[in-house]
């Protein structure tokens, strides 16, 4: 049962790499949400607090290994935003 | 405490709605990773099925929530790839 969560908790985790493989080689993010990665990104912060506060391994080491992949998609996302706004003016 | 753990859950949960809202609208699949929908709805599944098994209420909850969004998201990218393939053929 145990192998059950460690598997889910590795394919959640793991997931997010294709994703910011892809968008940083493509560098296309026009159909990348900024609020799922403002969003997503908090939530995963809040989570490696939540258990460096509770002193619980393994959801330190999963919140900050996902933090990588889901960092990397967000500052894509702000700064493909950011030059947007800059073209427009 | 236990309120920054809840705090984390509704924010990773609540953060793929807003990109199933863009995806269905918008239809623009292209920046979306198959790959990173395929595992994280995969994922979200074995931790639902673990909360099942070890009676984990908010595992069952939080997961089922967030299956909505994500496999929503999984649908459309898999009916625009399908739709593709048949265009080039």
């Amino acid at each position: 049962m145990a192998l059950l969560g460690y598997l889910a908790a590795s394919l959640t985790t793991v997931s997010f790499f294709p994703q910011a493989i892809k968008t940083v080689r493509s560098g296309d993010t026009s159909a990348i949400s900024l609020r799922m990665y403002a969003l997503f990104t908090l939530g995963i912060s809040c989570w490696g607090v939540y258990g460096l506060l509770t002193a619980d391994g393994p959801l330190i080491v999963a919140n900050a290994i996902t933090l990588v992949p889901a960092g990397l998609i967000l500052e894509r996302k702000g700064r493909a935003l950011l030059a947007g706004r800059r073209r427009r003016h």
